[in-house]
This record gives structure tokens, C-alpha cells and sequence, in this order.
């Protein structure tokens, strides 16, 4: 529980209103009550203002004129709400300390106030960084190290030589390390190519829920800083990608493939391997990206949806747009 | 083993035949043999009556007359063949009993007939209603609540604070309330949203293997009763999936969106965030939906597959339609 | 470490150059030093040949010319480069023997040499073959057979009665045997319909981390010898995939349908259920296959990337294609 005042001051954020009110939540401003405080952050929700019961609200210079209320300013009400939400966040963790039933191989280093969960396994040679929470369920390889302050949430597999910066967040389910999709044929059957390259994440790395990054073959697999990944997403062999670049749920990147920095991945788009994404590149859902992209901007491919009935008739045309083509311009071949 | 007579009591049905038969199992027309029943659900499959060597059969009224064996006549032979599945269920669940490598909080309250499998993790507080089965390596986060008779298969995460209805399955992978994929920006990188949200499920939910549901960021996210939910399945924070609703494997919902009741979304699906989708939508295979749709119905996006040759030459028109409409439209005006 | 001339007699190759160079490792091209060996397997990639500092190259008879330093001589560089990874394959697995946290039913027959890691959970009458690696956090049902040599990574799960080849390598978090997604509909609600089937792997089977198989929902979901597939993919109950396919990550198989042999299916592409697919075929990245394919070749749906901003417009007219057709027509007939 906060004053507002309090709020104001830790969030660096200017006060209009009674100092004393006590807030002991956030909510969205449909749901928030007088102890609560919400936040606008675009003027499309602006008629809301109207209705809400929130105790105070986070909102811009431009729109504080429409609510009454009590308010915090801020230049982004959504970025300010971020950092409430660290504020009001009491969730409890998993249990802190070493679990007696956590299998710690006897050569790993522990740093100051590490946490293991039940039943983890926790291979040779690895180095864990001063206040890393590991989770219950957790199998770590070898030689594998864990930056200061990192989380690995229950469940999580690191495969050997997987190396992780400071203050990353692996959610449940997730694999990073496993063999590439790397295979030779032969007359008769595929050779697998053992795959010999690691993975190297670097500082606030995210990581959803049984999301995979292959190890590399040769060389490494690497995320640089920042980045973030949601749920389901598959990062294959030797990829890079850039710092602070964010990838949605179901997403899927081909090996080799580099990917530049404040580049946003939108959910269950695909990229093939070996190409290069620029820097600032944004793809939309779903797309599925074959060739590299040079510029910065906004890239898609399919189709919109419709009714199914009306949309099967559009698609037998498209298996003959080629020939469509052919004929407009023998008409405008006619018409000349 | 049950006698045909006992099976039609059992399933509510019709017999035509021999009573005393001995049934061992259940098989499709095509395996059966003299020992097992099958089923025909429609006339497609006709042909097969000729040839199959089934003890009894599983029909419907009309069909009745072309088949010349035992019968057990039903309205929905698909339906009945369901019912008798459980029947014929004889599969060995994982071991039942509080095994003694589970680590379980002392906190924790447990029903009647619990059973936690080997090398399990139970937070505090959490409450196990009676008659739950949870396999064996499963983590329950703290405050979370698991109602009467469902069942958590092996390697389950639960988040803190999920709570889940009676008569629920989760397969094994399944990752229930990990942080839903909120971050603000601010100029230099990505400031997490701590999602202070829940999960709720209804009763009757099942979720299919490695399948992720993430909290919401300040509400729940809400699974009704009698969803149904495949494999390695997104849904996103603060979804709202209305009751019977049906989502086949690899779709995805992103953060928001609600869907109404007794949807199908088929498989490799992708609906955007923050819209809304009526009651008795179906949207098709690999379709994504990035408007709401008000209306029940099928829904479809995507091009239909051809050789890579042909599609190739129509893909690159795709490019150019818009081109070609203008052209179009010329060729009508240079005529008027 | 090896001599060229050991390597060179371990891959059976031809050796020009000094036998005596000793090689501790294998890089590419531009990462290669003098101690290492590298390999040529496209004349794409032969201007790297100037700039190289490795040791030695594995590279073809025809490009040979165009390097002037140690080789070893191969009709396919890219198999001999899949050998030789083998030979330099210092990776410590999972440790071995059976450690004492894994909790395994009395009843279970183990072979020589097995290892099976901490925090495993084997169910009764599990079979497990001479020089099976199990990772720590696995779980195995009951009745399931594990040929000899294969490996469990970490935190894979069988469930009952999954039949498994030799030398086969599943991924952590792989489930093998969940439920497939099968309901009947009555009135109100979902029926399950209970899988009785099981899984069948061949020999040489690779499954990619987070990967699902299901169960049968009557007879067997069966994947043949020397299958590979990839992370997050989806194989839904009684598919049958021929041997030597190859299945890319986040790509869906959905029920019923039979793969040929030698097939490859990309990355996210789906297939829908009770088809056919043909010996030879390739679908290509996220392509939807809704029928079945009689012939050997390469197939695709979707539309090429572009721009967001020229991709709308183009959408736009993929929802008037019939339209424009008709168009087309009409002025057609107008000039005849």
C-alpha cells in the first residue's frame, strides 16, 4: 500500500490531487475502485474517463483535462504503469534456498543468496550468479553459467555450455541448448550433424513459456541484450538476434538467420534461414519472411480472412491469377 | 469384456443380435475382429460394412439395413462410440498414492483420494480438492487451487494463484499462468508490465500437451467450462474463451481477445489480440483473424496449395494485384 | 585431436597434403584457424576459400584446384563434415549410471548400461534396452519400451505404452503418447473419446525439444525408421509417417493423415487431417496442405512478403478476385 504522494515520488511523476489517498492496487479503468489507480494511455479509451471508479489515475498533460479526479502526469502512461506495476507486484516467488532434494553436482560455484527449487538437477562445472532464483523441476548441463540475478522459472531445461548474462527471466518449459536441426544425407538415411556450437544470451534476456533456442553447430547461438521472447517460439541453430528485439508467441526463426536490433516479430510469423532482417523491422502476423530485408518498415504477406464461402472462391482465382495476368494483357494487347 | 447386452444397457441402446456375444474391445471397421465392436458414423464409410470382420457394430437406424450382424443401433453412433471408449479404458493411469519423493508444503490442503505422483513440487497454500491425480514431476506455485477429479498429467507447471474448476486434464508440458507478454518501451529498452493477474479455469477444461495459458496482466484470464484445447496451444493474457469452445493444436490467441461460446478454431490458427469473436464462429485451418467477427460462421484467410512451380508464377501476380485492378478498370473504361 | 591422415582414414577419404597436421576442431570458413578443419560444400561459398585460415578443408574433387592448402578429398563434403562432427563430439552428456534420486518400479527390466538421471519417475513393466541414456526429469508410463542405445534428453515424457526403436534421440520436453484431440459432441457438451491406441517409433527417430506425438485414438500413431523432426511440431493420433521424412519446426501433422517416405515438410507448414501424402513430396514453409497429394514434388501455398503498405492494397483485391475475374470475362466477351 501507497499514498499517492508516495506513488508520485517513486515514480517520478508530477501530482494533481489529495497526496494522503491511500492506493493498494492497479486495475484497467473499468474494473479499478476508490483504493485503486489506473492509467490512460491513449485517447481511445478517453470516454472511459467518464465512468471509472478509480481512486486516481495516471494520464498525460493533454488529457488530464477530461477527468476530475486525482492524477498522476506523465509523458507515457503506459511506461509509468509498467513501473506500478513492479511496485504492487506481491506475488510470492518459488520457495527461496537450496532444496535438500535438488541434486547439485558437487564442482558447480554458487554465488551469494542462490535459490535451487525441488528437484532440480544441476550438472559439473556449472557457475550460478549471486541471487539467481532456479525453480522447481529445473535440469542444467554442464559447464553452463547463469548471470547475477537471473530466474529460471520451474521446469526449464539449459542443456550443457549454455551461457546467460545477468538478470534474465526463463519461463516454464523452456529448452536452450538442444541439437540444431542439422542433418546430412546420405544414399540410404540422415547423418546427424552433432552439433558442437552453444548459446550465449545476453543481460535482461526473456524467454517464454516452452519456447526453444537450438545450440549452435559450429559456432553459437546468440541473443544479444534485451530481447525479449514470448511463449511457443522456436529459435534454430546459429541465429542472431539483436538486442532489445522482441518476438511474439509461435513465432519461428530458420537457422543462421540474423536478426538486427528494435526489430518486433509479430505472433506465428516465420523466418527461413540464412537471411539477414536490418535493424527496426517490423513483421506482421503470421507472415512468413523468405528473403532478406535491407530497410527498416513494416513487412506482411497472406491474405485477409473472410467468410469461408466468399474466400474459397477468391483462392481457386488466385491458382489462376498467373493466367488472369495473361489475359488482361492480351485485352489491353487488343485494345492498342 | 462385456457381453453385447451389457454393452447396450451400458451405452443406452438398441440391440439387434445376439446378446450373449463377447466383446473384448473396440476397433475401426477395418481391424476389427470377431471379439470387437466398431462404429459407422456415416455413409462414407459404407463400403467398409461388406468387408469388415467386427462382432458388432455401432449404427444408426437407417444404415441398420446394410450390414447383416450384430448391432447396437444409436441417433449418434460417433457419440455412442465415445461412451463406450471409456468403457473399454483400461490404460494405466500414473501411480496413485502421495508418493514420498513429492515434496509437498506443509501449508497445502489436501481432499480425499489424492494422489501426487514421484518427484513433485506443491507451493503453500495450495488446495487439492478430492479425487485429484497429478503425475509425476508436476510444480504448483503457491495459492493455487486444483478442483475435484481433475487430473494433472506428468512435468504440469501451475503458476502462483491458478485457479482450476473439477474434472479438468492437463497434459504433460502444460505451462498454466506464466507471465503474460506485457512490456512497455521506454527510449532505450523493454520495462516488464508484472502481470498481477490470474487464471481461471472452468470445470471440464482440457489442455492438450505442452499447450501455455498465460496470467493476465491486472484481471484473469478466464477458460469457461467444457473448453477443449490441443497441443502446443497459445493463449494469452486476459483471453477469455467462452464455454465448449474448440481450439485444435498450434493455434494461437493473442493477449485480450475474447471468443465467444462453442467456437472451433482449427489448427495453426491465429487470432490478434484485443478483439471479440461471436458464439459459433469456425475459423479454418492456418486462418488468421485480425478483425472481430460479430456474426457465427466459417471464417478463412490463406491461398490454396498448388505445385511450388505454379504457385510461384500466381504469387508474384499477388504482388501485382492491385496493379492488375487498376488495369482492369482501365480496359472497363476504355471501353464505355 | 587427430592427424589429417587419421581423420582422413576415419571418413575414408583421400588425403592431399600433410599427414602429419595435427587438427583439434571443426569451424567454418571464416571462423576456421590453422588447427581446425573446415569443408566446401557449395561453389557458393568458394571466395571464402581465399581469406580461410583453416588447417584443412574437406572439399570436393572439382574445387579442389581452387585451394592451395591441406584437403581432404570427398564426393559430398557436407556427409563428411556430418562424420567428422561426430569424431569431434567432446560434449559431456547427462551424467551416467542410475542415480539414486530416480524413483523406478520394481517391475521395470533394465538392460546393461543404462543410465538413467536424478529426479526420474520410470511406472511398471518399463523396458529399457542396453546403453539407454535417460536425462534427469523424465517420466516414463507404463508398458512403454525403450530400444536399445536411444537417449532421453532432460524432462521427457512417455506416457503408457509408447514402443520405441533403437537409437533413437528425443528432445527435452518431448511428450510422446498424450491423448489425441478426439470428442464427440452431444447436446451440451464435449465427450471425451478415450485414446486406446499407442505410439510407435522406429529405429534412428530424432523428436526436436517441445515436440508432441500422440497417441492412437484405436490403432497406433506410427513414425517409421530414420525419421527426423524438429522442435515444437505436432503429430497428431494414428498419423503415420513414412521413413526418412524430414518435419521442420513449429509444423503440424493433424490426425489420420499418412506421410510417404523421404518427404520434407518446412517450418510451420500444416496438414490437415485423414490425407494422403505421397513418397518424395516437399511442402514448403508454412504452406497448408488440405489434400491429399498423389505425385513426388514440391508444393506451396501463401503469398510473397512485401511492404505492410503495398500488401494492404494487394489484400484488398485477393477479397475481389472472383470479382475481377468476372471482369475479365465480361470485357472478354465485350470484345469478341
Amino acid at each position: 500500500m501507497f499514498t499517492l504522494g508516495e506513488l508520485a515520488q517513486r515514480l517520478g511523476l508530477a501530482i494533481e490531487g489529495d497526496e494522503a489517498r491511500s492506493i493498494v492496487g492497479l486495475a484497467a479503468l473499468a474494473e479499478a475502485g476508490p483504493d485503486q489507480i489506473s492509467f490512460l494511455s491513449s485517447s481511445r479509451h478517453q470516454n472511459q474517463l467518464n465512468s471509472t471508479r478509480a481512486g486516481a489515475i495516471i494520464i498525460t498533460r493533454e488529457l488530464r483535462q477530461y477527468f476530475a479526479g486525482d492524477a498522476l502526469v506523465s509523458e507515457n502512461p503506459y511506461l509509468s504503469f509498467a513501473h506500478a506495476s513492479a511496485l504492487f507486484d506481491a506475488r510470492p516467488g518459488w520457495e527461496a534456498g537450496l532444496h535438500p532434494t535438488a541434486v547439485v553436482h558437487s564442482t558447480c560455484t554458487l554465488g551469494q543468496s542462490v535459490s535451487i527449487g525441488a528437484n532440480c538437477t544441476i550438472g559439473a562445472d556449472v557457475k550460478i550468479g549471486d541471487g539467481v532464483i532456479i525453480g522447481p523441476g529445473c535440469a542444467i548441463g554442464a559447464n553452463s553459467h547463469i548471470g547475477k540475478r537471473s530466474t529460471l522459472q520451474a521446469r526449464v531445461t539449459l542443456y550443457d555450455g549454455v551461457i546467460m548474462g545477468e538478470e534474465c527471466n526463463l519461463h516454464s518449459g523452456v529448452v536452450i541448448g538442444a541439437d540444431g536441426f542439422g542433418f546430412a544425407r546420405d544414399e540410404t538415411a540422415w547423418v546427424r550433424i552433432h552439433q558442437l556450437g552453444g548459446v550465449k544470451l545476453g543481460d535482461r534476456v526473456e524467454v517464454g513459456a516452452n519456447s526453444c533456442i537450438d545450440r549452435g553447430a559450429l559456432g553459437d547461438t546468440v541473443v544479444e541484450d534485451g530481447v525479449i521472447i514470448d511463449n511457443l517460439v522456436q529459435i534454430g541453430h546459429n541465429v542472431r538476434l539483436g538486442s532489445n528485439t522482441a518476438i511474439a508467441a509461435c513465432a519461428a526463426i530458420a537457422g543462421s538467420t540474423v536478426i538486427g536490433k528494435n526489430c518486433t516479430i509479430a505472433g506465428a510469423a516465420g523466418i527461413t534461414g540464412h537471411i539477414e532482417i536490418a535493424d527496426g523491422v517490423h513483421i506482421t502476423a503470421m507472415s512468413l519472411v523468405t528473403n532478406s530485408i535491407t530497410e527498416a518498415g513494416s513487412y506482411s504477406s497472406g491474405t485477409r480472412m473472410g467468410p469461408t464461402k466468399d474466400w474459397r472462391k477468391n483462392a481457386v482465382r488466385f491458382s489462376q491469377l498467373n493466367e488472369m495476368h495473361k489475359r488482361i494483357r492480351a485485352l489491353e494487347e487488343a485494345q492498342d
